[in-house]
């Protein structure tokens, strides 16, 4: 839906950083594109480079790719001789997606178990995927609590695409594990941080062996040349960085309230760049009426079977977009009040 | 070696058309940078409807890629439940990437098998992939001969990433076979044509239950969305399209005749924008002086074993490159002839 739309609509429906793309990586862009009549070079020695450089890593550690939903396509791949793997519930539909591909089982865990701790007397020959932080809940677990799924599981998969909206000090991420743990995979994105979705770049972090096994499995070329250039600039982007920490928690405290103050509304807390807001109103139908009326563009929770109707997803945006989304929302509340219009 | 020296050499390695990219092609990524902080719609509406009007096809037909590669992937993954698959020999080396990713078994057939008809008890139970224009020889078949082969095998790919190259009324596509076939799957490439290889452009031609079959194995965003700008735009652009078939068939029989004229070298016939070398000199000999001395880049054969060191491929380039490249093999030749230098 949004994408019909999306140069009309204030769209709250991606958890894209408003504040970008960067300047760096459009002037990049720009530059870059006399080069497009090379073929990229499969090593993608550039980027691989600039990510060691961030995360302090071996270049042999990192795979650069065409967005990190390649990567589970590879992931389900590497699964595939594994009894199953065990997903989060609720989580992004594109895990299922992979999975599904190549027909490796899967079950689902509740949220709250991962602090809990899962068990079973199959972890061995299991894997587990962790979303940290959670889409589309915004909760994020200490490395140390999900340190003991790396002694247990046959594989540990963490998806941490929204893991740099952290600033560096609060980052719970495992890298730091990477060089102790053969069995654990690491997903990154600079797709939602730095505003370039079109573009496709992702990266994943493992152990060497696995990271060369599936750079044999897939395409020569699946990262365009474009997003090797890009995702150099970006990473070496200090002051973007820096900005997007700034502007973050204030500005999502801000929207959170703003929302939690509305009667039929209430919202989860969140570590990341977007809010799961529980709602009386049905999601599709809040949805609909705030896109007819002010092309405001929420993220109903279909593609999340267990919350259905009566979640919504909106993704913090610049003060005024977001003061937008609460004064229309505003409206209808009292609308609700006076008329009792959307209580049926 | 093409990576690293660019934007140095004068790079007869990689087949990509010298006249391009399109200025329009230029123009409309320009124009698209502004658009990447948008996610690809997953059914890329405008590239499926440019290249259903260049085909004179339903969309449903059609999917785009990230490059044709990315689709050798999905075919290959087609195969495994399959016995087997009948590859060209020799072939680009891609196709066998894709098949051991996921434990397909596949056997070669020599080129002349091709004309000759091939047979096989087994061939309801198999894939063939055909080639054509065929890389690295440059051989075209007619649509007609290879129809028989959609009626025994279980499955014909054919791989038309050079088709382009040659003009309308000389193809031999079997897309006018598509409605007829439900086994047949054609991968065409703009990456060559429209001297675009960094930026991923593919797509396939099937059935519409397969196409809609692989839209769902893989991930939703694949192609970038520059791709999709730049695909539309280069379809619309006749002026290029006739430019380059204006171009491509005096400019190749020139440089031929040219290397024919070499002493120790032999040309293959070739429909396509690349020619194959037959060479008494050992073709990374060769590559490795052209490069020192005048920094000019063959195509060794070794990613193709059945040709080693006996071949290599130049692609048709400008009259002015295709001219160095000549000037220098007569220099060599005219050395060996005197100093018997490398007839070692």
């Amino acid at each position: 839906m949004n994408h019909e739309t999306a140069t009309q609509v204030v769209d709250f429906s991606a958890s894209i950083n408003p504040l970008g793309p960067p300047q760096s990586a459009i002037a990049s862009l720009k530059a870059g594109i006399v080069e497009l009549n090379h073929y990229p070079n499969p090593d993608y020695p550039q980027f691989r480079l600039g990510v060691a450089n961030h995360h302090h890593l071996d270049e042999k550690y990192i795979l650069p790719s065409n967005g990190a939903a390649e990567l589970l396509t590879w992931i389900a791949w590497e699964c595939h001789e594994l009894e199953g793997v065990l997903l989060p519930s609720p989580c992004f539909a594109d895990y299922k997606r992979a999975l599904k591909t190549f027909g490796v089982k899967y079950q689902f865990y509740p949220l709250d178990d991962l602090d809990k701790g899962i068990n079973s007397p199959q972890s061995s020959r299991l894997a587990i995927l962790i979303n940290n932080p959670h889409n589309p809940t915004g909760k994020l677990w200490t490395r140390l609590s999900l340190q003991p799924y790396l002694e247990k599981f046959a594989l540990v998969i963490v998806d941490e695409a929204f893991m740099d909206f952290l600033p560096p000090q609060n980052q719970e991420s495992l890298i730091d594990f990477i060089k102790d743990y053969d069995n654990l995979v690491i997903l990154r994105s600079l797709t939602k941080f730095y505003s370039l979705p079109g573009l496709r770049i992702g990266y994943g972090i493992s152990n060497p062996q696995t990271i060369a096994k599936w750079q044999k499995w897939r395409d020569p070329w699946s990262v365009n040349s474009l997003a090797e250039i890009a995702a150099v600039a970006c990473l070496q982007d200090k002051a973007f960085q820096e900005k997007t920490w700034q502007w973050l928690p204030p500005t999502r405290e801000s929207l959170k309230q703003g929302l939690d103050n509305i009667e039929f509304l209430q919202v989860l807390p969140s570590q990341s760049n977007f809010l799961l807001v529980k709602t009386q109103i049905p999601s599709t139908q809040l949805q609909l009426r705030l896109l007819r009326q002010k092309q405001i563009l929420i993220r109903d929770c279909v593609s999340f079977p267990e919350l259905g109707e009566k979640y919504f997803r909106v993704a913090v945006k610049t003060h005024i977009d977001n003061q937008k989304l609460l004064d229309e929302l505003n409206k209808l509340s009292k609308a609700i009040v006076e008329n009792q219009e959307w209580l049926s």
